[in-house]
């Protein structure tokens, strides 16, 4: 391949000389007027545009999230376009507050027939474009300027009469709002996009503060970076008269890449109103994507006007199913994969970031400021279990996150590790990204917790009752005063374990319940094992294990987990080095004796099948949905 | 549903005070130098990171794309990587030109281990990075600022050690060039930004003019607008000191959707380098694409350094291929759907813009200025064909463009309608996109150009030879003198027409070739129709058309394609109003009077069966690949 060279093939665009701009030195405060052009010029872009049921059903969900101005059609383009116009209206489904926006050419039989299709609506934005351009004007239409500001003013006064007639209450006494678009503003001489609008105004005679009319400022192309359409914008706004008389509508599209940024640079130079489309469906690259734009501004604490997108999978469902395209996994706010962390230093940060975030809500702090989330999954209604996926990239926060989230389980830091090594082994053996229900199931599995019937369970050793009590052959010196608490006393454990399809009677002592166990096992099964780490905790969050203990396992009753990490007595002198092998176990139940030792038994079975282990985590992990 | 109240959860960017910022007075000029980050940022954030095969395909992909500077692992953090660096530097992968770029913690050990994975390498660009930002400092890391600056110190020396020992010529002799990246810039302090990078040089001691240090200044999460990045990026450029030994390195990712804006304005605040993924992969919702940021540049007439997308469907299909990620079809400059215009009008003004082309090129002129189309799809190895695509929004004019461009007809305007019109009927009730091929079938089996043997032609009217000769029974009164020449003298046609399986003798008189051919017709098969409209051209571009003439049809002979519009002679005095039914027909044949017999006879065709016309193109509409 040898490098592109443009030659002479491509000019830049020609910058603005606005030595004074003022856009750059401000912030955003205010939300735009949003309009959705979903139905009209996103739909006119589509491989198979909408059926009549599924414009109706992207019709209703528009309203549903709250827009207040809908372009429904080009009703003159085609019967189905009129028809679709003509069954809302007159099937009342256009709530009181929303505009219906229709699109015409300047051509009087087409706005003629357009306002045919509205009679009867309450409220309309009537929008007349033609082609401003000297593109257009010189190669499409062989226009002068002049004969293009008067093909705008002939047939803006024949919309001002045809509205003055449709608002007479026998015709339907309708609201009307006009919009007038130069076509492509922004490849249009700036003087000149002035003065045509100034033009246009002056023969639709209506324009008022109260009653604005709307200039439309597409770029219809994008051909020039963002800085440059805001620089028109704040051309366009300094330049008209009587500014209040006048809504400035931004209309990007995606060209370069750089729609959103447009559509914001432009409100800071004097945009009022945006015409967009969800997830940035339209011509081309798309027009600018509304769903964007209003989350921007929710995350930066501005309320994105009457817009509701707190449970945004529905509108991608409604959006992708209607227009037959999907939204990218990585699209802002709204795919599979902007709210996950794969790396495990992110998920380690994420973990760590919504631990002080609680620390700071109970102060009454409610900022979110998480690592890696600009903004709260929760409040576009995903979970937070969205957020961490865990490959052969992840880390162990990431797993233990997963592990705590789903199960309620805060497991030790290097019983962590353990459990990450499973979960490591399995990803790259599988080459499977392991879902949040994978690890709880590899979880579920790797220490037993599972029920017996569960059938996958051979080799496991389970507890099925048992009594403690003093030791009362080992020696005791005395029951009173303080050398009977400093002396050691041995206790007694009496219990049943089943294992191999068989209950076993064992009996121990030692210094405490756990020792007595130990010391149960060994004799029973020939397993010599020490205790490494141990500890508990009260599982405060309501967790999805299935116990199998006491027939309860609800939930609704506290119970306690319990973590025990077991090594061989032989290799105790190793501890602290790498290679002395710990086998962990967890154990839960309401009764915090019962859960630990429960532990130690879960811990007994991974020592007595150890090359079992990942073999049967990798079986779960196939065996499951992924 | 109800609008979301961010509340006081989320808080806007502190702008900052820039009172005479440059950046938006300014034009882009320069292109940046490329770094590619996609086997690493883009790698940790897939689903199924790529395998080692895969890796290998998109790394080799990178280096004939031309990008110089590849950051190919995080070496220390997995044997996968590690290994690959190894795999690329054993097997001599890596062109002398090009900088493998490694990314390592500020961690000693893992320093250490990132250098093992390099030796041997020519050009290595060591990239370390460490948290500078309050949240990562506070509530990560738990790190003052001195000591941020002192472990960033710190881990430099360290760095600079092994740079001065693995430059040894008998340790490798590697060219080293130092990256250092404050995490995350656009949410540290500006000033402790600019502190620790000069702290960061300082350590270094080798940053100069000719080997400058790389400051990389990434928005790891994009948290303000792009105007606000720009702010930063020039801050950071008039603030540090020694400019000409930095090279300020741009890493912008994606979250409020102005990446690429981020990028473009932060260029032009004094960014020299840009890292980013191809089509915009990476963490979340993606780092910045530098796909779009070259072509963007190209547009504007810059070449985009030594990168080459010419053949960008290559460069999708290795992508997507090995990050198992689509790129979306409304993707910039690659995706399926940005060349094409559904919209009628859009069509048309192309269809315009291309004939102003043609004729500004003959006269020297290459400028590119076609309406709605930023780029050449050519300069990006795609093709006209794909940029005019047909649904039941698209107008004649596009119909009539795939026409001349597949089958090298040029339609008469108003048989553009009428073929159109048939068009339409099909799309409508097949509810489908026309593509280019079902437009070419449904126009030869509309005007019957397809041969006799194609079984589909039922009720065709075919030529099988003729001759024509003056009619000698008609009065002639003088062949001498100029009164000759203006009396009229009757031609007759004899010759034999194919019908119905059966091959009929016709005779027929008129004034010319046609209307004694039409007489012909009229006698033997009772059809009267007269010619509203003829034309004819010679089809200078080679056509895909069997004509089955002759047994020829290659193309490689010059010939003529003829259009004769009939009408019942009984409808003419209607001509003008749209209720006159024309009949089009299509003839062509390297001699210019058989082929407007054909069209004749192929007209005849359609008015002998009217209803069938639209029936079989549905029909071979629905039997096509669609």
């Amino acid at each position: 391949m040898a490098p592109m060279i443009p030659g002479d093939k491509y000019k830049p665009y020609t910058p603005i000389d606005l030595p004074n701009r003022a856009w750059p030195a401000k912030v955003p405060t205010k939300t735009p007027i949003w309009t959705s052009v979903d139905l009209r010029d996103g739909n006119q872009a589509l491989i198979n545009p909408m059926s009549g049921e599924q414009k109706l059903k992207f019709y209703q969900k528009l309203v549903e999230v709250g827009f207040k101005e809908i372009e429904v059609a080009f009703p003159s383009a085609s019967d189905t376009d009129f028809g679709f116009v003509r069954h809302i209206i007159e099937n009342n489904m256009i709530p009181d507050d929303v505009y219906i926006q229709v699109l015409t050419p300047a051509r009087e039989e087409l706005i003629r027939r357009t306002f045919e299709s509205i009679k009867g609506a309450k409220n309309v934005i009537l929008h007349m474009y033609n082609a401003s351009s000297p593109l257009f004007r010189n190669v499409v239409f062989q226009n002068s300027q002049e004969q293009t500001v008067d093909l705008a003013v002939r047939h803006t006064k024949i919309v001002r009469e045809l509205v003055d007639e449709y608002s007479k209450p026998e015709n339907g006494g309708t609201n009307f709002k006009y919009e007038y678009s130069p076509e492509t503003f922004t490849q249009t001489e700036m003087d000149f996009a002035v003065t045509i609008c100034e033009e246009v105004r002056k023969a639709w005679g209506k324009a008022s503060a109260e009653n604005p009319i709307i200039f439309n400022l597409p770029a219809t192309v994008e051909v020039g970076p963002p800085n440059h359409y805001a620089d028109q914008i704040e051309y366009f706004c300094t330049n008209i008269t009587d500014r209040p008389s006048v809504i400035v509508s931004l209309h990007p599209h995606n060209d370069r890449g750089c729609a959103v940024a447009a559509t914001e640079l432009g409100m800071l130079a004097g945009g009022d109103r945006v015409e967009g489309c969800l997830f940035g469906n339209g011509e081309r690259t798309g027009n600018v994507d509304i769903v964007t734009l209003a989350l921007n501004l929710f995350s930066q604490g501005i309320q994105p006007g009457e817009l509701d997108l707190s449970d945004i999978q529905s509108v991608v469902d409604v959006v992708s199913g209607c227009n037959d395209i999907p939204v990218h996994p990585r699209h802002p706010y709204a795919g599979d994969l902007v709210f996950t962390a794969f790396s495990g230093s992110h998920q380690d940060a994420i973990k760590k970031g919504f631990a002080a975030q609680n620390k700071r809500i109970e102060q009454g702090d409610n900022t979110w400021e998480i690592p890696y989330l600009p903004i709260d999954p929760v409040d576009l209604g995903c979970t937070y279990e969205a957020v961490i996926r865990v490959n052969s990239q992840s880390g162990k926060g990431g797993v233990a996150y997963l592990v705590a989230q789903s199960l309620g389980l805060d497991l030790p830091r290097r019983m962590q590790v353990s459990f990450y090594q499973v979960i490591q082994e399995v990803a790259d053996r599988t080459g499977k990204e392991m879902t949040s229900e994978d690890i709880t199931r590899i979880f579920t599995q790797t220490y037993h917790l599972a029920s017996l019937e569960a059938g996958r369970n051979e080799g496991r050793f389970a507890l099925r009752g048992y009594s403690l009590s003093d030791d009362l052959s080992s020696s005791i010196t005395s029951e009173d005063g303080d050398g009977g608490l400093s002396t050691p006393r041995l206790r007694r454990f009496t219990g049943k374990v089943l294992h191999g399809g068989k209950s076993h009677e064992l009996t121990g002592t030692g210094n405490g319940v756990l020792s007595a166990f130990l010391d149960a096992i060994e004799s029973t099964f020939s397993i010599k094992a020490e205790i490494r780490e141990y500890s508990e905790h009260a599982i405060t969050k309501s967790s999805s294990l299935q116990t199998g203990s006491n027939g309860s396992g609800s939930g609704s009753k506290a119970q306690a987990a319990s973590y025990v990490e077991l090594v061989d007595p032989a290799e105790k002198d190793k501890v602290g080095e790498k290679k002395c092998v710990g086998y962990w176990g967890v154990g839960i139940d309401v009764d915090i004796t019962t859960a630990s030792l429960k532990a130690v038994l879960s811990a007994i079975t991974n020592i007595s099948k150890p090359e079992k282990v990942i073999e049967e985590a990798v079986e779960v992990a196939a065996n499951g949905k992924n």
